[in-house]
Order: structure tokens, then sequence, then C-alpha cells
């Protein structure tokens, strides 16, 4: 049974109400977008998910992707539906327009997105690392790459691959050994790349690979990585895919989740070396990886957000069915969701769920506002802003869809450790979101070193003082409990990132074992920000006598739950970000 | 590779230091223990663990138990293992010496366990549940049946079930509805009995179900059901297992962990009804369950230690091995446990899970206390501790066994998500000790209601009383800063106990509400204090000079860390446990 509802009424509230939306439409490009095209956008979309991507689902995770020779067969029903996919021109949707794209703001291709993962999450890895490799063409590929390649990505024929991790290198790209040797105007490649989702299949005519590796005088280190395109079938004079390249997958990892989507191992060049072409300059493919992974991390980011609403409407269903014992002051048995304490895991679940939504929606908007705002200044901001989240995305949507789905099961009880329920997946499949694309320790690192000390806080400070004005409106409004407990919180978070500014320096120990509590700590506080926002928008709307009153009031209920249950771990993380570095380090490596 | 080193060290440690221990062995039926003893048997059994039950562990989760027609095949090795557990006289450590049992403390027994826990969880389960059966018997049954069954659950030759529950009834057994139709001597039952771990196997030569059921003229709900003993195999005159009973397994569940450990589905009577033999009197099962309930429920906060141990050894093995990247300060490449985030989330592991063991240890000294101290108001003291500490013990440890075995995937990056690194068994195995023998929110609501309201907060202030005194010795003992941290965690356990017993008669919905958040809270201020007591012993031993001077400033350092990193979250459950119940009940049914 499938439980799984577009959550439409959410999704445009977050997109009307706190995502720059009027701004965005007042771009040139944008601006022949309104509220409803917006609508049936997204509303077709959640029929592509539910008739489409959900019903293949299950398979997805019970059969899984199959290695079989030299090829790998997706999952049962996986082929039919990106068919479908790309039929109804879902790939294309934000890619630029001179290459065949409908360039349509980022915003609306993440709320589209956020379908497919609800619906699907390993069948969203293949366009969402396709988009990836569509960027970095884009950004830094020449002319000749861009018109041979562009057309069929942005299309979805064909589909992308990121090509990063070896055996050796993880976290860790400076340890690549993957060898590129020049032979006329292109390259032969030979080595192992491993964890490469959609690295192989069938659902389309050809698959691209953006490989990371080295030149034969490249110096070491991150220094001397290149980029390379390597695609499966080499084109033929006329453009359409000819013989095979000189790589293959070897075999597929057996993982706790995600089956639907193959992870392979890409052995290249067992022969003549695989035929590949230098992206960009020499030595400088670890920086243009860097440009698309603001993107890659917000949408994994994404996913978490995915799995996560999915995972709440999958226990809500069940709570409200399953009829067990008397709730305090009833008189008959009741269904679980009655029972306050799986109601405050029902709470917990949907309020989680909204923040990350509000998180990221906004965040998709500044990043369509530092491409495309009028001015630079704007620009400027909305890409300061976009650099100083992309972390906290990352981290906080991942980290808490772990939470999400884990309470999922709980509220199924002995039911939601059988894995025909279906809440086991959901807590499987999340489980890969806080590794892959940096895990929570590197975006923590990434927080702390790259985005508040290099600029000495600018950009964090910035973002403080507009919680500050929010818990003025809150203090306007008579929300005066959330405002004590937004001050609560955002004071704390002033005094983690005060913390690190003043002792990095002095302990080179402070910004590594501080970090994790530090982005905790502050996203939790740019969580409860949202909500409070969504709280002030749905009082508006009331004042106004909006259309939905009963749902409004939810939305001011929902961000007090999280105020109350949530923002509260905040001061927490607060307190263990600001401990001394010798707590983590006190141990001798002899002492474990 | 297995790398689980039985951690006798530590176990020691809390045994000698923590645990009550000195005052056991003056009790008599204890008073031939001593430590050189306690020593060797847990070198045994450290032996056992290590050679004979983690050995096949892995074939219980790749494999797992099958069923073949009416009869379950457990997992590769698990018979053969079943055996030499046996034939070790493991299962008879802590049993009553009349029925052949060797008499040790519950200890000593549970500390055995730990070590079967970490091996091989999924193999633990089924001397647990005969442990618990042979508990039902001791206290409730005939002379008869205890001269009938009991030396062959002792010593293993058979083992027991505990048979509960049914689709319709999980958390709440009022719902039971399974018959029992007297015929002479015994009766004759029929129903459905789902979740029967260990329900059907060929390991041993028979098996006893402790089944719940009804009477034809029981009352409704809890006070109509009735304990009965169901023999696999109907005994012969001469006491030897005769022919098969009338019930048989009809599947196996497909869960997400513990897959050695066969999930049954019991089908009772398809025939002339599966002949049973009522234990104790009509209509008291319930009753008698809940006798067998604490130490059920202490087993299972066990099996959280056990699998946290696991898990932490197995990720401090790969933290040495894996080089990565180079750490603060350092010139050259290292293993990833030289990163300052590895290592907290290491110490993460380690500190929570020594904190598990103080907290378990401790109270299963408890329990031999409140059965054999020598006065009356010793054994009550004991007691009301025991029964305040169970639903801590069983939270705090599961709960937390989650989130340490979720780091171990997390230190492992992207290798932990592969099934064949191992780090994934341990996330899925534990998944389950949150749910069963009560979920989190049984245990909470048991704590708020029956353990802190029932009694005004005697027992629970008694405790906060206790931890005072530590207090005061960790400010005697120079530790300042851990002083200040139990205190703040204190103050914040005293006021979400104040607030219950203030708020829970003028809202109905206040106890149920708040019970999650305020158990979280006294279980993380508890487990904390478990840690201070620990430094405070070794710097008393360091002070003697004794033996071990790294080890002992290790756990120093060590509890030092969990103040920093774990005891601050006792404030955010704290805040959470006092936030006013409409937050929880604040949206309507269909504002979902």
């Amino acid at each position: 049974m499938s439980t799984y509802q577009p959550p439409l009424n959410d999704m445009q509230f977050v997109i009307e109400e706190l995502s720059s939306f009027d701004a965005l439409m007042s771009i040139p490009g944008f601006d022949e977008l309104d509220h409803e095209t917006v609508g049936s956008i997204l509303e077709e979309a959640g029929k592509l998910a539910t008739d489409v991507l959900e019903p293949c689902n299950a398979a997805g995770d019970q059969i899984g992707a199959q290695i079989d020779g030299d090829n790998v067969i997706a999952a049962p029903g996986f082929g039919e539906a990106y068919q479908e996919f790309v039929n109804g021109g879902w790939p294309s949707l934000a890619a630029a327009p001179e290459f065949g794209g409908q360039g349509l703001p980022a915003l609306l291709s993440f709320a589209v997105d956020e379908l497919v993962n609800s619906s699907n999450l390993s069948f969203s890895l293949c366009p969402m690392l396709t988009q990836a490799a569509v960027e970095a063409l884009e950004i830094h590929g020449s002319t000749a790459l861009k018109d041979t390649y562009l057309p069929n990505l942005i299309s979805g024929q064909w589909t992308g691959t990121m090509d990063l991790t070896e055996p050796q290198a993880g976290s860790d790209l400076a340890a690549i050994r993957c060898q590129a040797l020049p032979e006329g105007d292109h390259y032969r490649l030979k080595g192992t790349k491993i964890y490469i989702s959609w690295g192989d299949h069938s659902m389309a005519e050809n698959i691209i690979h953006m490989v990371l590796a080295r030149l034969p005088d490249a110096p070491d280190g991150v220094r001397g990585i290149s980029l390379f395109l390597v695609p499966k079938f080499v084109l033929n004079d006329d453009g359409t895919p000819g013989p095979r390249n000189d790589f293959k997958p070897v075999s597929i990892e057996h993982k706790m989740g995600i089956h639907g989507s193959p992870t392979c191992v890409l052995q290249f060049g067992a022969n003549e070396g695989a035929l590949g072409y230098l992206i960009g300059e020499p030595n400088k493919g670890l920086m243009y990886m860097f440009t698309m992974m603001n993107n890659a991390r917000l949408k994994v980011g994404l996913e978490g957000l995915g799995i996560s609403e999915r995972a709440y409407q999958h226990a809500r269903a069940w709570a409200f069915e399953r009829v067990q014992g008397r709730p305090p002051g009833g008189t008959d048995t009741s269904p679980i969701a009655g029972h306050p304490d799986v109601r405050r895991m029902l709470m917990l679940q949907k309020s989680i769920t909204e923040a990350m939504r509000v998180m990221i929606y906004t965040t998709a908007a500044d990043t369509d506002l530092a491409q495309r705002a009028p001015d630079e200044d704007q620009r400027a901001h909305h890409q300061a802003r976009v650099d100083l989240m992309v972390p906290i995305v990352k981290t906080w949507c991942t980290e808490l869809s772990q939470e999400v789905a884990s309470l999922g099961i709980q509220i199924y009880g002995g039911m939601g450790y059988i894995e025909e329920t279906g809440a086991t997946q959901f807590y499987r499949d999340a489980r890969i979101t806080t590794i892959y694309e940096g895990t929570t320790g590197i975006q923590a690192q990434d927080f702390a070193g790259r985005k508040i000390i290099r600029d000495s806080g600018r950009a964090v400070y910035a973002l403080c003082d507009e919680i500050e004005d929010t818990i003025l409106q809150l203090g306007a409004a008579d929300m005066n409990h959330e405002a004590d407990a937004l001050t609560q919180g955002l004071a704390s978070m002033r005094i983690s990132v005060a913390w690190l500014l003043d002792n990095y320096a002095d302990d080179q120990f402070v910004t590594n074992s501080a970090c994790y509590n530090l982005l905790m700590n502050c996203s939790t506080v740019v969580a409860a920000w949202g909500l409070a926002r969504g709280a002030l928008a749905a009082q508006r709307r009331l004042k106004n006598k909006a259309d939905g009153t009963r749902y409004l009031q939810g939305k001011i209920s929902t961000a007090r739950f999280f105020f109350d249950h949530v923002l509260p771990r905040a001061l927490s993380f607060g307190q263990s970000a600001c401990a001394a570095s010798d707590t983590v380090m006190g141990l001798a490596d002899d002492q474990f």
C-alpha cells in the first residue's frame, strides 16, 4: 500500500511565503512564471511521483540493480519509469535554454526533486548525478564538448555520473591515482573508481562519466588532478553512440540501502585505455568539482527532506489506523495517534520535515538570486548566504532524516522492524546521506574553516542579524514564547561562533574538534528560524482572512512544538561546541 | 576479520569499584566468590564469545534462520555453538542451586551476558528468553511443574520462550484473544501468537513456551489473562520429550536485523488444541509476566551495551588502520583516528558505552541486593532502586546504542554502508532494542507514572541525593569542572521531576506527553553520575599507586569528555520535558 501524497500545500506555502518567490518572478527570464504555473508544474510532478516512480520503489529495494557480465541491469520497472521521466521533460527543468533546457528557477527544480526523492530515492540519484555532470560541462567545458554532449544530457537521453572516489582516496581526494595519458586530441585513462552511483545501466543510450585523473606530469596532491569526460559509448562522427569505450563495471556494492541505485566499481583501461576528453584546463579538476559541489550537497540535503516527508506520511497513516490501548482520559481503545507519546513522535517528524523544507527551498532560491539578482551586491549577498547554508542544509537535513526515519519505525512498533512494512527502507536508505557528497565531518570542517573563520564570521553574523529581525517580528506578533526561545537559541549560536573565532588561532585542534557541535548548534537555530518565519506568514494570512484557517493554525502549532522540542538541542550543541579541544583529544592512541 | 576483544579490564573495573561487589561477597551463598574467581569466569566467557559465538555471527546475519515445513532451521553454526554453550555450563550461572543452577550473583551473569550479546546478539536471545521462562516458573509454578521442567531449562538442554503478542495485541496486552479450554489437569490452547523469538528451532531437545491466554469465563481486559506452560514436545511419563504438541511455526518474519534469531508466528490448536498447563492461579498471567519483566528489560538494556561495545571496537580498529588526509598540524597523512572529528566520534562511542556498563552492572548488583541483602530495609531500598532504574537502563542503553552503532557506520565512511564491512549489522540489529520488551514510550510511561508519580518522587529524589553526594566528592577531589557540570545536570533533573509532580494532576496529558523527555533527562544525568563515580574510583586508585596508570587516567579523560559532550543533552531534554502538553497535543487529527 502506498501512502505517499505529494505535500503540495506545504510546498507551495514555502515557495510563496518564504522563498523570495516574488523577487524571483521579477527577474528577466523568470518573469513569465506565476503562482498558477508553479502549481500546475508541481501537480504534474506529483503525478509522476505517485503514478510512475513510487510504484517501482519497493522492487528497487527488494530486487535492486543487478550486474550481469559487463552490464548493470536496473531494477524492475526503473527503465520504463526513466523513459516516462524523460518523455515528460523533467530532466531539463532548470537547464540552460540554449541547450534545450527550460530555464526555470532552481527553486522549482528543487521542489520537483523533493517529490522524486520521496517517491523513489534510488531512482532520483540518476538524474541528480546527470545534473551535476551537466553543470560541470556547462561551466567548464569547451564549446565543442558542450555542443556535442549537453543537449542529450539535458534532455535525459543520456545520463551522467561523477567518478571521484578510489579505494585509497575517499574524503582525501589528494590521494587519487587514476592516470590519463595524452593521445592526439584526447586522453587514455587507466585506473579504478569506486562508489560510482548509476555507473552503468541500460536505461539510457549513453552514459557520460566525469572522471578525476592525473596527467603524467601532474604535481602530487590536489593540484595535480584533472577532469575528463569519458563516454560509455564513444560517439560516431554523426554524434550517435558508437563502440563501447574501454571501461566496465566489475562489481556493484551490496549496500544496506538504496538498492535500486547501482553503486559500481569501474575499471578503466584494461586494454588500450578509456578514451576521454579533458574538461577545461589541466590540473584544475578539483576546483571544477567544487563548483558543482554546492548544488550536489544541497541536493543531498533535499534527499533528507524527501525521505523524511515519506517516512512521516508512512508512519502517520499507521498511527491513525492502528488501534491499541486507551489514551489518557479516553474511555475506549483508540488509534495510537491518540496517545501523547505517539503524537509527540509524529509532531517531531512533521515539524522537523517542515523545517527542512524551509531551509532548503530558501537556499535554492538564494542560488537563483546569486546568479540572477539585478545588482552585483545582491548577487554577492545571496552567494555568501548559499555558501554558508550548504553545510547547514547538507548536514542538518541528512542527520535529522535519520531521526525522522527512525521515529517512523518506532511508531510502527514491532511491525516497523519487519521489512514488508516499508518503514525500514527509509531508515536504510537514509543512512548513506550523511556520508556521500562529503560526510558530516567534512561539512563541519568546511563550515567552521571556510565559512566562518575565513571571513571572520561576517556571513554567519549577517545571518544572526536576520534571525534577530525575525525575533522582533515574533515579539510584535505576540508570539512571545517563540521569541524568547529563539532569543535563547540565537544567543547560544553567537556564543559558539565567537568562541571559535576567539580560540582557533591558539589551538590547532579547536576548529576540527568543535566544528560538528558548532554546525549542529547553528543549524538547529536556523531550522527554528525558518519555522518562525512560517508561523509569522501563517499569522499574516490568518489576519488577512485567507483560505485554510485550520491549515494555517496548524503551521503555528507545529512551529511551537519545534521551539519546545527541538530548538532546545541548540543549547546542548552549543555547550559541547565550546568545550576545550583536549576533551576530544584527551586520550592517547593506546588509551582507546 | 573479527575485531572483538572481550573488554575484561573495563568489566572488572566496574564490578570491583562501582557495583557493590564487596557487599555482595559478604552475603551468605555468595561468600565463596572472590575477585580471582570472577576474573577467571569472565576470561572463560570471553573465550566462549570470541571462539564459539562470534565465528557464527556473520552467517546468522547473512543466511539467518530459515523455515522448512513445520520446522525452523537455525543459522549455520548456531546449533554447534549452542551445544558448546550448554556443555560449558553457561545457561545455569545465576539459577537456583536446588534445580541445578550455580547460584552466582545476577551481576556476574549480566557481565557474562554482555560478552554473549557483543559476540552474537541473535544467539543471545535464545538463552535470554529461556532465562525469563525459568524465572516465571521458579516464582509462580507449582512444585510439580518446577520439578518436571526447571532442571532441563536451567541446564539449557531445553530452551524457553515468552508468547505474549498477538496481531491485535502489541503494547496493549488487554486485547489478547488466545483461548485456553480446561481438560482434566491441563488445558487446550487455540490462537495465534506473533513475534515469538526462537519460537522454534532444533538446537535443543524441547522448547517450553510461556503463553498468555484466556480461560473461557475470564473477564475482559488485563484481569482475564492467564499464563500457561506449553511444551513443543509433550513429555512422556519418564519425563523425556514425546509427541509433538498441537502447534507449529507457520512463518518467520523477514526483519531488518537479528536475522539469526527466528521470529516466529505460532499457530496453536489447529487440531485438538495445544496441551498446556496453568502456571499459578487463573487470571494472574499478566501480573506474573510483570515479575519477569524487570529482568527482561534490564537484559535488553544489556543488549544495547553489547552492541555498543562491539560497534565501538569495530570502528576503532578501522580508525587506527585507515589512512586518509592530514590532521591539523600534521605533516603527513595519518590514520583517521588522528582527525579530531573522528576522535570525537570514537570518544562518544567509548564514553557512552562505558556509561551504559556502569548503569547496568550497578543495577544488576541492586537486583542481587534486593533479594539477598541482610536486612529488610536494605532489600527494600535496593528493590526501589531497581524499579526506578529498569526504564532508565532499558531506554538509555537501547536508544544510545542506535547512536553508537550509527557512529560506527559514520567512522567507516562510504565503506560503512557496504554490508560486507560489518558495521551495518550492528546498526540493523540494534534497531529492535528500543521496541521489544516494552517500547521506549512504554518505558517512559512506566517511569513517569509508576516510578515517580506513584511514590511522589521518593525513589527518584533518593537517587538525586546520592548524585548530590557524588558532586561533593568530585569537589573534594578537585574535579570542579565535572562537579559543576553534574550540578547543572542534576538541577535540570530535579526541575523536570518537580514539574511533573506539580502538573500531572491538573492536566491528563502531562504525564504521557512529558514522559519521554523526562526519562531521557534523568537517564543522561544518571549516566554521567556513573562515569563520575568511575573517575573518582580511578583517581583513588591512582593515589594508591595502583597498577595501570594510563588506563586509570583514560577513565578520567573519558568521563570528562562525556561531561562536555553528552551530559549537556540533559538540559535540552529537561527543557522539552517541562513544555506544556498542548505543544504535543496542539494539532487536531485533521491537521496532520
